[in-house]
C-alpha cells in the first residue's frame, strides 16, 4: 500500500500565533499561576494538554476570576464577554486569527451600511458565536450580505449562496472569508482523494476545518478516519487498500502528523508480514 | 378558443416619460424643425413613427445637427455622446429612464470603489453600450460586482452569476437591476404560459424586453410569435389551439394590445365558421 501526505500540514498563521501568544503571557511572571483562556485556545486537545502542563488554565467563562490574564481564544470571543474582561480590570490578550478579526470588522462595516447579514457556519463553533454577536437583532432590509466560518468548504458554502439567490433583494453580497489555508487544505484533499481509498484526517475532534476535510471525504465515498493521534490507528482500517492520503487540519502539530504516518507505515509492514 | 390577455399593459413610466418629455420639447416654439431623438426615443416603431409626424427627427449622430434639441433616448447615453452635444451647445433634453439613471450611479459608484464590473446584457443594445462607456477600461480586482440590463430576466441573469460565482473572488456583489416593470410582465407570462398553448407577444421588434418575453415563451416550447401590429397576425396560428395568451412589452401602446385582441377574436370567430 502506498501512503500519500499532503504537503502542506503544520500550524496555520493564527494557530501559530495564538500558541505563541499564550506562551509569551505564561512567560510573564506577573501572570504566574493567573493565566486563563477563555475556551480552548486552538482546537487541538494534545496541544492545549501540552500548554496546560506550561500553566494556562482553561475556563468557561469569567465569573470566579479575580486577577489575572485572560486571553481570547483564536476563534474569537462576543462582544459582551471581552466588555465583561474589560470591566473587572482584568489583563485582556487577544489571540483572536487576524482573519477571523478580518471578517468581524466586515460585519462591522455591512451593519453600520444596513445590510441584513447572513452567516453560513456552524452555530455552535465560537467563531460563529462571535459573529452573530456582532450582527446582532437581524436587520429588515433587502440589501442581503453573506460571509462564512473561515474554515468552510466552497462547496458548502456555494450551496447556501444558492438559496439566498432565489430570495428576492436589491443586492446580494457575497464575501469570500474562507481563508487561505483552510482553502489549501480542502485542495490538496481533494486532489489526494483521486489516488487513495482510504483517507486518515489528523486533527481534534473540535476543530471545525478538520472535520470538514472529513467530510469533504465521507462526501467522495471514501472510507475516512478522523483521529487525533496514532493510537486510534487500526490495522483494518487498511486492509485491501491501495493508497491511504494522509491530511490534518490547521491547528494539528506536524509531529502528530508524522506519528501517524510511521504508525501506517508499521501496520502496513506488519500486514504484509502476517501474509 | 380562449384568449387570456395579461393583466398589466401599456407603457411603462420610463417609457411614458420619456414620450411626454419628447411631446413638450416639440411644442416649444424654439425647437420647431430642430427636434432630434439619438436613436429611437423608444424601441417602439409605430409610438416612433407617430412623433415623427409631430416634428421628431431621428438622429444616429450629432455630427450634422448645428442647432436645436437633441433627446437622449429613454435607454440612455455614453458619456462621450453626452459630451459632444454640450460642447456643440444644442439643448440637451435627457429622457434616460430614472431606473436607468439608477443604474448609472450604481456603476460610478463601484468604480471609484475599484470594483471589477460584469454587465450581462445585451452588447449592441443602448443601454449598455451607455454602462461600457461608464465602466470603461476592466479593472483588475478580485472584487466583482456583477449588474444586468433592466430589462433582462431573472433566469437568464442567474445564469450568468452562476458562472461569476465560479471564478476567485474576495467579493462578489451582485445587483438586482432589472426593473420591476419588466419582471412583473415576465411573471405574469410565466403564469399565463401554464394555460395557454400559443402565446402573442405584442411589440417593437427592436424591443429588447418584448424579445425577452418571447424568449420566456419560447423556452416553454410553447407556439409563439412575435408581432408589432394585428396586420402580422394569421389564422393558422390559432389552428387546434385551446388558449391564446396576450402579452405586450414595456414600450408597447395599450391601442395595440387592444387591436391585436380583437383581431384574434375574429380570426377565431372565422374559423368557427369555416368548420
Amino acid at each position: 500500500m502506498r501512503i500519500k501526505i499532503a504537503s502542506h500540514s503544520g500550524f496555520c498563521f493564527g494557530v501559530k500565533r495564538a500558541i505563541n501568544i499564550a506562551e509569551r503571557t505564561l512567560k510573564e511572571s506577573r501572570h504566574t499561576n493567573n493565566t486563563y483562556s477563555l475556551g480552548s485556545i486552538i482546537h487541538n486537545p494534545q496541544v492545549v494538554g501540552d500548554l496546560s502542563k506550561k500553566g494556562l488554565k482553561v475556563i468557561s467563562g469569567i465569573n470566579n476570576i479575580k486577577k489575572g490574564a485572560v486571553i481570547i481564544s483564536s476563534h474569537g470571543a462576543t462582544i459582551e464577554v471581552i466588555e465583561k474582561i474589560k470591566k473587572k480590570r482584568l489583563d485582556l490578550i487577544d489571540a483572536t486569527c487576524p482573519f477571523v478579526k478580518n471578517v468581524h470588522n466586515i460585519v462591522r462595516d455591512l451593519k453600520s451600511s444596513g445590510y441584513r447579514i447572513v452567516i453560513i457556519g456552524d452555530k455552535k463553533h465560537p467563531e460563529v458565536k462571535a459573529l452573530l454577536g456582532l450582527v446582532g437583532r437581524e436587520a429588515k432590509s433587502n440589501k442581503i450580505a453573506v460571509i462564512s466560518q473561515t474554515t468552510q468548504s466552497k462547496d458548502n458554502y456555494l450551496k447556501g449562496v444558492a438559496g439566498l439567490l432565489k430570495k428576492d433583494f436589491s443586492e446580494l453580497r457575497i464575501f469570500n472569508t474562507i481563508c487561505n489555508d483552510t482553502a489549501h487544505r480542502q485542495a490538496l484533499t481533494r486532489d489526494l482523494l483521486k489516488e487513495c481509498d482510504v483517507m486518515v484526517v489528523v486533527g481534534g475532534k473540535n476543530s471545525a476545518n478538520t472535520r470538514r476535510l472529513w467530510h469533504i471525504c465521507k462526501e467522495r465515498g471514501v472510507d475516512s478516519y478522523h483521529i487525533e493521534t496514532d493510537a486510534e490507528l487500526k490495522e483494518e482500517y487498511f486492509r485491501r487498500k491501495g493508497c491511504a492520503g494522509v491530511v490534518s487540519g490547521a491547528s494539528t502539530p506536524d509531529e502528530l502528523v508524522k506519528k501517524v504516518v510511521k504508525k501506517i507505515k508499521e501496520l502496513n509492514l506488519k500486514r504484509k508480514r502476517g501474509k
